[in-house]
């Protein structure tokens, strides 16, 4: 039976650009990339011909290895880039290159330069793409909050109602996260660094071989520039070997991204439980049926959301324990234990971006069910109001009317006539009162909140629209 | 660029019969042999013809569906058994199957159904594998110890030389915890339980349907009943759709093993660093060589065991998460984050018995190297015997003795003079202090403990081998 | 400042018998109790004198110690035992011991030997406490289940409503799964061993007293046997210093306890969300009230199991990280982390199924919620029945029926008048039609499934009324 | 017993100023801190009188608090404040604070705001000593890397001898991580934010209570700003209370610092090995040592920094996973399990930045060690480098040449004499040819990247210089 996996049981990115993004496949040509950038870069500098970057490009198409055989050679020296190298040296003689071509590749370079270049790759697409979806939340949730600045709604604490709120602030609230997450991506993105080190950091080979190049006008320290230039990476002027802070930054982003969408998605189950139902998914073909039960809408989006937010923390600690017990100048095992559980974080990070933009460009939203349910509780919704404002009005002050209210809920008797029979009508008008019992007077500074975010989200957007 | 995956960031588990037992294919061909099993019973029922068995069982191969398009449509209903049934019907309706097929295929049954049912003959089979590695690893640990039952070493606490031990106590606390590890896993396998409840864990479809059906001389218990045999599950007598206690008692059990095999591969790790030298692994052809570096002969095997006792933890708390919070009569997101969880848990513990099987058969001991290092630390390494033995000897008692040691670290000089100096030869002969200074003399109950370990394992393979 | 918790920040487990139970306080006494029973078991052996052993008792009291101070000293040789044991001795000396109490004190014994006995006790009755709890919790539900097997509802996956089933078969899925949790903790309570083995495992330092020791007639395997038995743990006949297979065994069965909980809370949140309404937590006095909303009732007990549910995945994955990397006689830091870990996890599990007892004792169930939310999806909850029984009536089948209730939906229109209009009388009367449209008649297994699991329960009960 | 906890399982923060700091004692106060800002916000504001706010203050020691009894009645609403007030009211009672001073107390605030903004308060304190340690650290790892700018030594992947490096660029190394961890706690310290949003985040509660103060000349926006700046956190203009990105970011960079210290501690656990023997921690009074064994020094500050490094990635999963299902305008669970999780990783951080920055400051470098260890692998340590160089002058190049060097290894035949053999003196005089022996000529860039390391050290410098 074959071994390769496709996404059957990853519902939360098959199918998206997130799975294509971060496949072997992807990972094979990101490394094969990394290999010919470098060829090139010798080739500029005067390092080996043209011909030799030429003969090297022409190997470096994934397309041309047989991946499942890769994958079974990857145990023997416990990474892919050693079977690669051999394979891409096959394919330089099967080609008849240059025999200075199969010399000029991967001169100088150790396989954890290029495995962690290339993963740097992976995320740098796929990170990418994160930020373009993340972006066309926000995009969905500024609508919907600036929709909705006037739809009150009820707001809950531990399940259970508390006061009264406006949907346009619970999706600011939602907006808030999304931003937060985007702006500690972006930040991380300068994160995404060329590894350039050679055996054990100090690119001893490539010095070497440019001591021993006369016709060299060049440095080691210029040729990692120009590849990483090259590459779209960051150079940060020295290797990163066992400092495995970078990939924590990212990994960190990519999990808060998760989790910013994560909440988004939480909220949307709960609201669109059928008894609740202020919110449901947009109905599309083919998305949420049941083969059983034809009347079922399952809210999948948010579901793969919630999927991505359970699946991704555990990978998250992979990365920290990883990174906090790197020895030596390459770890033993570590190392090899960051692969897959930052390229899965990556590939969550992008599925759930690309569900909750969906989500967010078509969430439907039942005015009628967010006052039914605002008007479930009855008055007492409002006892904390009625509290503070009628408190010197009746005598014993606040808890006499936290009394009444309990009173009113446990003999069923109307909140208002209990309040009247207290407050003589010269302290407070029968049309005061009544004004009292108006959700819509009791937001609080819930519009001034969405309106600091929106502000916030358009600055944001503004930014975005400039360095695109 | 095509999204599939082929173990190239796994070389835990890549090339290993694991990369296989565990892929995408192995895993849609366990739901095929869900779908067919529960075909074939009702067809051995006389619920349907047995026609239409053979023709479930003609589409139920893996190699006749397109992988890479099932898994593009597993997020519309959030699983890849919904689009997975349609091209089943589509193949059957391709085949010319009589329409009763079609009605007979998963009839009564619900996505959960195969899909945790499948997720169980997966593990079924992995952990067999699992545990037959297991079991060689012990078969070389407890060879290893017998063989090393006299072989005297450093013993080490907080990476410091404390005491002499045995290399074969050492082995056989090794395999102390390997044995620990495969009983677990022996329990849990009585988890692997056949799911089979219907939409909601009533069976209510499948009751109707035997209701209506006055041919039926079935229950829908005995139908249940023949389907977990038929598949080699257990049958608890009801579903357990959202009680995933078995989920995390196999995850458990697995986490288990990769633990018991990385702690193994750590020490091996520890000590086949080349100051240290006790320990290599074999050398193989092609294996742990570095491209660049000739003489270097990685521990490739223990890396691979450290790798996937870093990835496993996380793993595991996304199990546990998933089953925490696990709601209604199907869970909205958790369950979908079991799976690929699941299935990486067991991938990895195969791999790591795989490779520690090897490493266990094949391990190298350098004597020389165990007998330097004990010599390292000189007399000192004893002081906990001199000063339990001569303290009754010396004005001042044991201080007195651990002053001379550190004095004899300090100033270099000979503890063994230090100590005659000290203490007439009427209360100790020259030949009694001499025979202290002997580690072999030293071992206290290694031996013992040895014996037991080896005990337990002599019981437990005569246990295995009634088994097989 | 001082620097004293006292679970502030704990809710899951403040101000239950966890707290006391696994408090600092209780593990100093518990290595008290240690080295206390191994100067008794000394002396029962006639190894020192009973003097001795009264001496080592009298200073056995954690009331004795500082323990701000003795944990401002557990970093100077990173563990709370070896400043601990210069406190008792200079009690000892402060209490005019004789010298040889001192001596006997702690011989042979190596710190490990005492950390990892303590955890075990401590251990212990917490575990005792967490079976007692989940015994309760199980009557509890057992109760309920037993009391609603009439009693009908609507089951939900994917947070829909899907199809009808019974309230005594949701709590029977809860107990079902505290039956299993709790019988993997008694499973798990067999790993309750001694750790017994020296500086390094071997007894050594042990075995050379009882060898230079003439009136000795005993043997370091019977003493450690008895200490075994003294405290009340098991003695497995070797140390098992690197071998945390015993941990992650009791780690993994109280997370696996903490999960069955959660997900009974889980549901139980759902639940008592105002618009569900269909359970609620006992009101009782002090408990749940909010200071500003007095009509606010939070569903405390809930909350706090879910807390309890996503508090442990994390300290799970630190119990298998250390023990996957374990090194050496002794790890150097992974041994470290398992103490807070683990005992963050007893208290965990102690805390939650107090809480839970109280839970599923005092659960009010509401009826009229319950059968107002199955109306509320109207006659297409029974859809997949209609579908079942009708499709052979229907021209079309089983799609034009499924085509009606979305007609049905969407039109607003009766479902039941739809088909009638398909359905010729003759095939089916008014009343077989009425019939179908019964929930009560669509609950399928239900019964037979809580049947099982109330047998099983029952099975248990004894099991456990016959062991106390 | 009491249920009080001091650190005594917690070797890697009890006893360090991380303990006060982090206690429940200082939680408590800083919430205390919290609700007496809020008052002198207040009647800064004319909206209470100055003796409202000095009562308030009277009562805002935690010295005044049964920290034990508050703990215990932690459960009963699921989290500390709301004893915390009514214990205040009593205590405020009690003395003779007027009626408007317990009216004023909490005005308009919820648990949420106080709770939040106090573990803000907590983290902003440790913070500050995890950034004090960590740059004290950096200064002693800058230190170390200046010093042995020329130390040659080995490198090591995959614990294999691989090259020579610097010991200087070794330290420089870890300097990077320790910087990068640094910065990334600076950004993550702007996300110190204070919450401020009344039940549901709407401050409804103070809106109304300035709408009915015609005094009020004030708005919510100003006050919330004012208590920000009078606590020394950022006011981002709205409440985040369901948006927990801050608490992630904050967590991630702790974690991040964690695993600076953690791979560093490594490096020096490995190195402090008996047979490695290149490094040691500084000999301490009272420190590292073993009661039964004189002679040993265990190196216990790198214990405690694994210990830490172990730890903190499970809480950091606990946190992701809190904020990933964050639901309504208050969690139900996932809040209350932040809490500790947080507190918890502020903890371990301090200890180890305090632990690291003794490390840091006090290593001992064994050069003869380093010297000895470089030499152990012979001469084919460089193997590498006489690949480069000679194979333009040997009959089969590169190959030919590592087949030179595996011929010297398994023949022990001297590599040096081997190579003469083949090449003509003309094309290599034995002057060039032992100069290629030379470890120090085959450093490469090592220099170079520490010079980077440190540049980027110093102008860290500079700024924290110009902060202080």
């Amino acid at each position: 039976m074959d071994g390769a996996d496709y996404g059957v049981l990853a519902p939360a990115w098959a199918g998206t650009a997130a799975a294509s993004l971060s496949s072997d496949t992807a990972f094979v040509q990101a490394m094969l990339d990394v290999e010919a950038a470098w060829v090139q870069v010798q080739a500029d500098a005067g390092l080996c011909s043209s011909k030799d970057a030429q003969a090297v490009h022409a190997v470096a198409s994934a397309q041309r290895y047989d991946l499942a055989l890769l994958a079974s050679k990857t145990p023997d020296g416990a990474n892919a880039l050693i079977p690669l190298l051999g394979m891409m040296r096959e394919l330089l003689a099967h080609d008849g290159a240059p025999a200075s071509a199969s010399t000029a590749l991967h001169r100088g370079a150790t396989s954890q330069d290029i495995i962690d270049t290339a993963l740097m790759l992976v995320l740098s697409k796929t990170l990418a793409q994160v930020q373009a979806d993340l972006c066309s939340t926000a995009d969905g949730l500024a609508a919907l909050s600036q929709a909705h600045r006037q739809t009150v709604c009820i707001a809950r604490s531990l399940t259970q109602h508390a006061l009264p709120t406006t949907f346009g602030w619970k999706a600011a609230s939602w907006l808030s996260a999304i931003l937060d997450a985007e702006k500690q991506l972006e930040t991380a993105s300068l994160q995404l660094r060329l590894q350039w080190g050679g055996a054990v950091g100090t690119l001893a080979s490539l010095e070497q071989f440019l001591a021993g190049n006369h016709t060299a006008a060049t440095t080691s320290g210029q040729l990692s520039s120009q590849l990483a230039e090259h590459l779209g990476l960051q150079d940060t002027g020295a290797p990163w070997h066992t400092n495995r802070m970078p990939i924590l930054q990212l990994g960190s982003a990519l999990g808060a991204a998760i989790a910013a969408l994560g909440t988004f998605g939480a909220d949307v189950l709960t609201a669109s439980r059928p008894e609740i139902g202020e919110l449901s998914e947009p109905r599309e073909a083919g998305k949420g049926g049941s083969s059983a039960m034809p009347q079922k809408q399952n809210p999948v989006r948010s579901v793969l959301l919630r999927n991505a937010a359970f699946s991704s923390p555990g990978l998250l600690s992979t990365l920290f324990t990883a990174a906090g017990t790197a020895v030596d100048e390459r770890p033993d095992g570590g190392w090899h234990a960051e692969w897959s559980a930052l390229r899965e974080l990556a590939r969550l990070a992008a599925g759930a971006a690309f569900h909750g933009s969906f989500l967010a460009n078509g969430l439907s939203v039942n005015l009628p069910a967010m006052q039914r349910n605002l008007a479930l509780g009855g008055d007492a919704v409002l006892s904390e109001r009625l509290a503070t404002v009628l408190a010197p009005l009746v005598a014993g002050g606040k808890p006499a009317i936290q009394a009444l209210v309990r009173r009113s809920l446990n003999e069923e008797l109307p909140l208002r006539e209990l309040l009247r029979a207290q407050i003589p009508a010269q302290d407070l008008s029968d049309a005061e009162l009544t004004e009292l019992f108006d959700p819509e007077g009791y937001l609080g500074a819930a519009d001034r909140f969405t309106a600091t975010v929106l502000a916030e989200y358009s600055a944001r957007k503004e930014l975005w629209q400039s360095q695109n």
